[in-house]
């Protein structure tokens, strides 16, 4: 198994660089195992040569880098001993000539700054890195799906008239967190007309016999590792036409399937484009619009990550790629239906992570 | 009251720009009051000029968009229709000759994308606009604070000889969403010497006699505003070596408030950092080391924002502004005590936010 490590200084090496500055919090967590730096502040950076690691970080966290960061070198930063003076003396130290940085993660202004000190600097993509999965990653994923469809079963039991959405939003956080695992997202649970919105926010909405549609979102976090599923549930018998929306986007999450595992056999490797196609096409041919995003999104460390299943998308799926597959149908006013489900490419075929029931169900 | 999109236009024509480019979703929280986008994933942008507004955002919110933020004007971004191709537009319809946006939001490859179909572009920063508050943002607050009050009184009932870290976390968040209302970070709960970790991640360590510290760190978000607060109790009486380190804390903290009073009265604007130092120098007068964190930051939409009271911070305290104040002291292997309130800026006076009681609480 190549560690993480191990992975990136391969590519430091295609990229003739000689080192690498991490920023962003999920690389950070796929180089460190450590998850307890926020996503949303600059809490700690990596320097990563082809043979010393270090972590820079402040007061508040050395003793974690200290304990739960062993094999990385600890830089306490601090007022008096700056993030940019670090930088300067690691430069010269191991005698860095050219200098990889996230591009996609550092800002404006952040890059601006670090440029004053040092020149050599080159946008390192590092998602790529990440696309495909060790078995352990895999193992962290088939876990979380397990336990999100544990939480499927438990929460279609809480779905009765006049419950709230934030109700089983609340619910399906409880179950998972009661657990010890974490929401890898805040659950989208979305009644009738509100399912309309893909990513509707759950509101105080009651359940109603009008209603219908209940949609349901949520993912799990394991171990670091997320997970992702919705289903789309009837409360009470659905109309025809609303039967019809139903199996159409079933039915389009189904050709997506069978042409990945078709051409997976025959190729080991497809445009990420083509499987959002044949779902989106699909639907379009039933006379239904477009759907308002993609098909479908890798999974890992973070709850979106390469490859991405979209009309644009560049990506190519291959052999350890987990990603969802998630065609929708949206009617303003009347309601929507969404099937998502994670899947793996494994030597040759696609195995489903996420095994909860996909046919119509009636409550 | 000025809104906050007034002073958005006054800070524009300030700058000499025609237009901004807001990317932050905070930002975006604060000037449409829309808080469905995520944190961590580019999702929406607005795109401000002196007399229109538009909200640029894909087909999984338009129907949010025109519901929840209707005096927007909505503009759907597609594959087909794409981010740049909309501005590229905007610019164009409204003679836009330079235009502000985010340096400290934007990444170094959206703004170099950006750069290349329009090259007056600006970094403005927004943070100045939310540092000072109008009421309803500090009545928004004060609530969030009531109901962190609310919970600490409720988790003291919880802390029993064998829970764990994890469980008391979950207890806090449960009360806190059983209500409505979300937390604004993860809670930290410490026992023993993990409370010497400022940040510690709860783990499943359980409670014991010897731990002596209980460190409770958390906050509230209600109606998008935060809360935040840092209690530490005692399971068991505290050696007299544990009573003084708490004491000390108590009495920096003291320090810091009474020097903002006395001097908010005669001055009306003090530097961030004098606060700081007064509370950081007490400590340290004790003989204990240094606060490795700062001794306050601003709170509002984020739980952390602008001002930031640290010791290089050119921040100015003034009225209308709330922070906190969190001086704490941390002996590795022993433990860590932390007392964190938060206080408002109101004319000529301070007003605390958190109400919890502040004196050695022994379990």
């Amino acid at each position: 198994m190549k560690t993480p490590l191990f992975r990136l200084r391969e590519l430091i090496k295609e990229n003739k660089l000689d080192a690498a500055l991490i920023s962003s919090p999920s690389n950070i967590v796929y180089l460190t195992n450590y998850s307890g730096f926020s996503k949303e502040e600059r809490e700690a950076y990596l320097f990563i040569t082809q043979n010393k690691q270090y972590i820079l970080t402040d007061g508040r966290y050395s003793q974690a880098a200290k304990t739960l960061m062993s094999n990385f070198k600890l830089i306490e930063i601090s007022s008096k001993f700056s993030f940019e003076k670090t930088i300067k003396q690691l430069i010269k130290r191991h005698r860095i000539k050219h200098l990889g940085f996230e591009g996609n993660n550092l800002t404006f202004l952040e890059h601006r700054n670090f440029k004053k000190y040092f020149n050599n600097i080159y946008h390192l993509s590092i998602s790529s890195l990440r696309a495909i999965k060790e078995k352990e990653e895999i193992i962290n994923i088939e876990k979380a799906c397990e336990l999100g469809d544990k939480t499927f079963n438990y929460i279609l039991k809480k779905i009765k008239l006049g419950v709230s959405e934030k109700e089983l939003t609340f619910e399906i956080e409880f179950f998972i967190k009661k657990v010890g695992a974490d929401i890898s997202f805040r659950p989208i649970v979305a009644f009738g007309k509100n399912s309309a919105i893909p990513h509707h926010q759950a509101s105080d909405k009651r359940l109603t016999t009008k209603d219908k549609f209940v949609l349901l979102d949520f993912g799990v976090k394991l171990n670091s590792y997320c997970s992702d599923m919705t289903r789309t549930v009837f409360f009470g018998k659905p109309t025809p036409e609303q039967k019809r929306m139903y199996e159409t986007v079933l039915a389009s999450q189904s050709r997506a399937l069978d042409l990945l595992n078709s051409l997976f056999v025959i190729h080991n490797s497809i445009p990420a484009k083509n499987i959002d196609k044949a779902a989106r096409d699909y639907i379009i041919s039933k006379g239904y619009k477009t759907i308002p995003h993609s098909v479908g999104h890798g999974i890992g460390i973070d709850v979106h990550e390469t490859p991405h299943l979209s009309p644009k998308s560049k990506d190519i799926l291959k052999e350890g790629m987990v990603f969802s597959i998630e065609p929708g149908i949206y009617i303003p006013g009347l309601g929507g239906i969404r099937v998502e489900d994670i899947i793996v490419l494994e030597e040759s075929h696609l195995r489903l992570l996420t095994k909860s029931r996909r046919d119509c169900i009636v409550l």
